[in-house]
């Protein structure tokens, strides 16, 4: 259980980081949908380890072949199944995982819930796993985009203390690409890049926060009184491996402020009501308003790294374990288009669940 | 939609702020617990306005009443209905909120999102909604204490900029409710109501925070990949009004370390495997490792002031709204029972879960 | 678990035959439909004990509350939660349920599933139960009134062996309310009387078949391949108390049919495609065609006869049991409002999730 | 929507006729089972077409592959992807359809709800798509047998107006597959074989009835009020392809008894309860009661016949539609291991929710 996710754009994720792949499984996309194996890859590509020097050097293509659900280039409504074969095999370089837990890793709780794991690579604790998420949330953000003119963009704002100024309104893609870091601001972008090869040399590893604007939301999105609009991408958010928190709007930050401060005070401007400021980040009382989304999330440092830590085996003695293997000294360049794609997942979700209730009927009155 | 939560002890909440009253059915509740009303009330007692003179004066009995599910003193395993009958009803205070929108209230997104709202005290997004969550909390707080001898105990650590020094382990109710604030060491707790009392004196308002201990809970709850027992965490606490924030562990702090400082090495105490810090908070790979689970929630302050505020009628025109009630100047305090009420229904429901999954079958092998 | 039914329109439902009352909670109800207490109360009125003289003496008013939801005359969108208190507690006439299992009744599951129950009148697994269904189900049936057109209706076919008829097409609600046994035609509803008073003077029981027309269903309900419209409702209907079987279009008559007999040609009629004949009931490939969906549901005769039969105590012990209470020889005529309240449940549920998956985008192709 | 099945065995299909394939993914797979792709296989080759010379000629093989989910021989708890390449396309012999509705088939609906379809071999309305739920039914029956000792077993009681003596248990495997026809009284599948072979020289087709026994289910089974186990085994049923009825235990049949011929009366039998009869089908109150369940599904005849039937064309032009193509002149033996799976699928799912809600806890009392 725990591998479906959604309402009426449901989710299937399978797979683990050896064995024959990963993969997706949609249900309730849209029919008529455009859609083509390149609009995913274009997202895989972003997420794939070895895209630039500042990441694992693990060359894994991570080519997506659609199985169901589309059919002369368009969405038939039917389940959309779609897989990526799993390629660089080196369970040599993982026998040691076999019997030591990692520290800071699933390797224990999987043992303990399970009864049994995949010691390669983390098995399905793998960030591999995400791909799945990542494929079917570029078919999210399509239908967003041209159905609705909803766009998601995520970036880096912190690598470990390096944080870059505050940006009023979401960059564009390019912006955030421009770097491997995918920090839009070039100078911290190089500062960050500097850090983690700094801290790659020593065999430790750095975290940071990733910030998410969503633009062109409708007001209405999110169905209290539990599945706040913010509720659900915090969930969203914190299923992702190494995330330790989640803020929206003002966040923790506002918490320091009086209600007077806070406060988002309404205007009318050219006939539409919207708010001065947005410290509420276009969510009040858990439904969209109309404003631009936007939340942080904060990645822990990767949890391999490449040095000698204590530990206990399988069999519960004490023992020490050496990293190995080629990891990412700080995932969270990687984790940008993750971010971005759990956030099209949970709009999409919402989008769907207001247009149903409450965009369906027309009561004569 | 939105109104139900959990997937084998569901809840469902229902009630306006006015009318009839508010209530939960509860689905999936183990039978045989004992169970009283007693029981319940204990925690709305905790829970509603007036208990102390920093809370707002409204004075609301909100006595609950068991209808169903519960029979001879024990629970039937059938569906729990319990409600809890709305008395104070004073409409007039409210006939302003009908047609201006209150700035950082819900008035506006629900008047969009359905087309129609209750006005009066804000309706179904009204905190008086948690008293349904707060009742089913405490039925699910009892079988984890009774069934698993697990404790969830939750207190404010911050109001406004007034931290208390952080606890290592969980204080004791008794130390909590020492104080009308809930803050469990006893000199912050006093500058906290003096900071309340200021602001209120002031017609404003402060949030703060709340820090949650849940200590006794098994290895293995949790359901990756996207029910990760802090995903779940995550979203009932940011399905809470007025949260803007969550962080589990060492939470957002933790992102400013390295690997080497943040990874929770394991060792071998007394004959079990257990980590030698605890940044993870208690979840590694989004299942518990057995360590105390621990995560704070950040509450921005009160949307409610005694001020004037700039805002728009339901007609668009720009106008102004003069804050009028009886309401809590700082909410927090009020919110530490709905946050361990919370706590318990995520704990409660994946523990079945991980039972229901892992622990049935023993396979020959 | 059980208790809560739907996707989109969802219910979930409380209480038992004794204590406090039974009633249910709507999640996700359409904002703005014009609602009444009688507008319930009618329907519940049809399924109460007592209504006339072929049914259990049992005075039950059956009065409906609303407790929240509804606003100035109309649904605001929140949970809609209604109850009925019980009044007729009689039990004294059940003490000796308490010691051994009814026959053919739930005694025996009940207490073996959860180990305890409530003996008296079947506690949750009395047709009291289905009070809450009636009353969503009026909900749902004004919705799809009001919103859609959609009309349900449903009458007794057959009791014990006296059949009426056969019917093309739907008879009124008049026509069906003219008799107290709910059978349209006259002359066969005068021998269903009969039957039914003659097997009570022998303290004995029948059972009989249920139809339901739903006429006016727009193409596309149906979600396969698992929630094909007839799998729901057959499923909403096998989960009422007392039946056996479920069959849609020509049922299991169909079954000795020819591929060439059975099927249904599709022509052209006044610009709709039609099928000339229904023998699919209304549904191909699990999916509404526009034609009337009509289905057939068995009851068997009810459990409770006022005869001395052989059974068990609650320690294994054989012994007998004489039936007492006040009881329907023949349940079936009071069935029919509950066969209408989950027909338009379900029927309900698919327009919406029609709507959204398959009405909300237009792509540009 | 509507491809998801179960709550905590749940399985997610996805798959057109023609296209990649065909699968499944099953979340909630207990951990620790011993399983292999020739665990599955072996009941898809009693699935797959042009297994003897009463069905389709077309040859699939059908092979399974397991792509995660089971590592060294047993399963990990994570989920089970399992795929099944198509390999026999013969677009060309379905142009026809592009243009026409088949009568009785899915291609009006479809083609109405999604605004578009794969036309060839009915897409997603293929009885291809059941391969799915095969396989993920293998793995359910193999938990149940290992883990439970539950056996489920199918047979052809019915073909057309050839009906096989009432069997009072259930048969052996062996008994069944000793046929092609999967009928286990050796006559009658004689008679059955030469009905189909005739109705096959004329282009025409039959359907049938089949039953299925479960034998050494526990007591406790099924979750009032809405998914009792009837319930959720009668919309399994209805899910499946060209079914038109279910019941259960005496069925319809059992509607013509009075009260005292059909109820179970309870004896003690070497210390058990149980009942002297079984016209309750093995559950009671919608909860299994520990007798053998058995139910009866009406397979309605093949609607693709190689007969000239009147239809419309995607214009709404009157037209015709000459039959072709290689399909099974009685589909009902091949139903036999469906309906098996799907069996499987709800037994196993009901006992883990049964154990999760009444067999976790032992409450001091």
């Amino acid at each position: 259980m725990g591998n479906i996710f959604g309402t009426l754009f449901r989710i299937a994720t399978w797979g683990e980081s050896h064995g024959g792949g990963v993969g997706v499984v949609i249900d309730g996309c849209p029919p008529g949908l455009p859609l083509t194996e390149e609009d995913v890859q274009f997202e895989l590509d972003r997420r794939r380890p070895g895209q630039s020097d500042i990441t694992t050097p693990r060359k894994e293509t991570d080519t997506v072949h659609f199985l169901s659900g589309v059919y002369e280039g368009k969405t038939l409504g039917t389940p959309i199944a779609m897989n990526v074969v799993n390629k660089d095999h080196r369970p040599s370089a993982y026998s040691e995982m076999r019997e030591k837990y990692r520290p800071s890793h699933a390797d224990f709780t999987y043992q303990q819930k399970f009864g049994r794991r995949m010691a390669e690579g983390g098995g399905r604790s793998s960030a591999r796993e995400t791909i799945g998420r990542v494929a079917a949330g570029a078919v999210a953000k399509k239908v967003l985009k041209l159905g609705l003119g909803v766009d998601i963009i995520a970036y880096i704002e912190r690598v470990h203390d390096i944080t870059m100024p505050e940006l009023a309104t979401a960059p564009t893609l390019e912006q955030v690409e421009a770097s491997p870091v995918r920090c839009p601001d070039a100078a911290t972008a190089e500062k960050m890049i500097e850090r983690i090869k700094e801290v790659r040399s020593q065999g430790d590893s750095v975290g940071g926060l990733v910030k998410c604007h969503i633009t062109g939301c409708p007001v209405g999105l999110g169905a209290p009184v539990f599945d706040r609009l913010e509720a659900d991408l915090g969930k969203a958010m914190l299923s992702l491996p190494a995330t330790k928190g989640f803020e929206v709007g003002s966040g923790f930050d506002g918490t320091f402020l009086k209600g007077s401060e806070h406060n988002d005070l309404f205007e009318n401007r050219e006939g539409q009501v919207r708010t001065k400021t947005n410290r509420s980040g276009g969510v009040q009382g858990g439904i969209s308003n109309g404003e631009e989304i936007y939340f942080r999330v904060g990645f822990k440092p990767t949890a391999t790294i490449l040095q000698k830590q204590a530990t206990v085996d399988l069999q519960g003695q004490e023992t020490e374990l050496m990293g190995r293997g080629r990891h990412d000294a700080c995932v969270v360049p990687r984790a940008v288009p993750i971010v971005e794609a759990m956030s099209a997942l949970v709009v999409l979700d919402h989008y769907l669940r207001h247009q149903a209730q409450n965009r369906t009927f027309q009561f004569p009155q």
